[in-house]
């Protein structure tokens, strides 16, 4: 029988694209192209704690690398390289070459290198370093927002907490909403190509992976501002057409994670250039909000113009 | 109670040296200097399979990154930065406490920035991704020893392997010798100056973790040759002085990893300038064999001149 450490080469050992040096050695050699900024970041995922240890494999492998790349679409980076160190249960070749398909099919379409990894034995644990490249000070960061910005969100936020929703039997979806929201549950796509976009456009950028109004709270308190949201401008719509009732669509586009939207500011004076922008890359771009100059204050305004209002600490019990 | 997110931000964040954008935005933001590649290198280690979970964790620190730089050592390159992931039970304060003295001791020693990290609960596991520079071209591989190459270790092999052999009762050492053992085991000092000394020096080389038979088998199979090593070149004396006996001594430094020592292959019209090396850093410098055209086959020849011979999936049964 093959021990995990032949499986591991079997099914993990594919051509380098732009790696030097690759697996096999004390450690890989990658080339920055010159001008270039190196960004990286790394995620831990648990057995338990992130995923249930039932998880099925492939989208694990994608949801694992996924993860990762949205951390460099959130800096206007471009994914190129990873590290992957597993730590496994025991050898189970069928869980491993599906966990591979799910996690090259994520690296194929973001065009990431496996460039080395480490596998041992013990409690299934998933860590990925990431590494992208950026141009040189074209990075956007979490502490730029200013006031009188208008803060937008891509995409479909929700649907991921809409699906783990109906996972738990909290609603009961249709089957094509139901697999539409699993689909953005457990293959999330990061937002590669437009956080490259949108260098030089926004001020600040974050990817939505804890919930919209957490996330949001970091952008603030790096950036020393505060923010109004208004209610109606939230795509509620979308979650609604999914069969959500008000309350948990809003729970879920407040406070769901996983859906690795991008988060972000930008100046008013750019709001044309975003709409093209969003139309040429076919994603949803909703203007959610302004900054406000009150510095960790945060206020929500309904259709009917009642505010709420909380600071940091508050954030997470708006939803 | 503070968590262990505050405990960790408590305790991790140190200045930055050399990195542009740290700890608490999407990714770090490294900016490697011009004509330099990137070796970047990634090491899981769990409790139970790579530690004890009561193993003393300013120790566990040191070791955690040291084990990583010398990964870089041993590829001829620069430490630069890490990232750190973590996976704890508990929020233990005095644990993250000591464990982040270590490590940064370490990282200070070696001129290592922690770039980022991330933190989890689960059971404890701890990854760090290294990344340091070496010159384009010049790294050092496993694969390019030929045949008539001296084959070289540096320091002491085998002093870790005799200490684990004390804790395990195998072996009863003074004092003396026993703490000096110890800390090769706990606290190994990466090769990381004498490392960068070998570019353009050894042809092939890496850092012992595994044995010295076993992972002289990866530069054999990387570089196509075999090996032929005298044993009475093995710096077995230093671990006899410390009280092993002949059969132990052999076995510590053949088969014994976790010393980290570097094992390399240099022509022979090298010799001068090595010894000259070896004196600048201070450091024990063995000449233990040679290379040779027999593809994955090693002798080892005793002092009356006997010899033993092995191929690949046999180095571990010869100590």
């Amino acid at each position: 029988m093959p021990s995990e450490f032949d499986l591991i080469r079997r099914h993990f050992t594919r051509p380098a694209r732009h790696t030097t040096l690759s697996v096999g050695d004390d450690a890989a050699l990658l080339t920055p192209r010159a001008g270039m900024q190196l960004a990286v970041s790394t995620d831990m995922l648990v057995a338990g704690t992130h995923f249930f240890a039932d998880a099925e494999p492939e989208a694990l492998g994608w949801k694992t690398l996924a993860v990762n790349v949205s951390d460099l679409a959130a800096m206007g980076a471009e994914p190129r390289w990873a590290v992957l160190a597993l730590s496994l249960p025991a050898a189970d070749e069928a869980w491993i070459a599906a966990f591979a398909r799910g996690f090259f099919a994520c690296a194929d379409v973001f065009g990431v290198d496996l460039a080395g990894g480490d596998t041992t034995r013990g409690p299934l644990n998933l860590c990925v370093t990431i590494f992208g490249e950026v141009p040189a000070g074209a990075a956007i960061t979490r502490g730029d927002a200013r006031a009188g910005d208008d803060l937008w969100i891509t995409g479909k936020p929700g649907h991921a907490a809409l699906g783990l929703a109906h996972l738990r039997g909290e609603a009961a979806l249709a089957p094509a909403a139901a697999h539409a929201c699993l689909a953005a549950l457990h293959r999330p796509q990061p937002r590669v190509a437009f956080g490259q976009a949108l260098r030089g456009v926004a001020s600040a950028m974050l990817d939505v992976s804890d919930g919209l109004l957490g996330d949001l709270g970091h952008i603030l308190e790096c950036s020393g501002c505060g923010a109004r949201i208004e209610v109606e401008a939230l795509p509620l719509a979308a979650l609604r057409a999914c069969g959500a009732d008000e309350v948990l669509a809003r729970r879920c586009l407040l406070s769901g994670g996983d859906d690795y939207e991008l988060l972000f500011t930008a100046a008013p004076t750019r709001r044309e250039h975003l709409a093209a922008l969003a139309g040429k890359h076919g994603l949803p771009l909703s203007r959610i909000g302004t900054i406000t100059a009150n510095a960790d204050e945060l206020v929500l305004r309904e259709a009917d113009g009642r505010e709420h209002t909380t600071t940091h600490a508050g954030y997470d019990h708006f939803a």
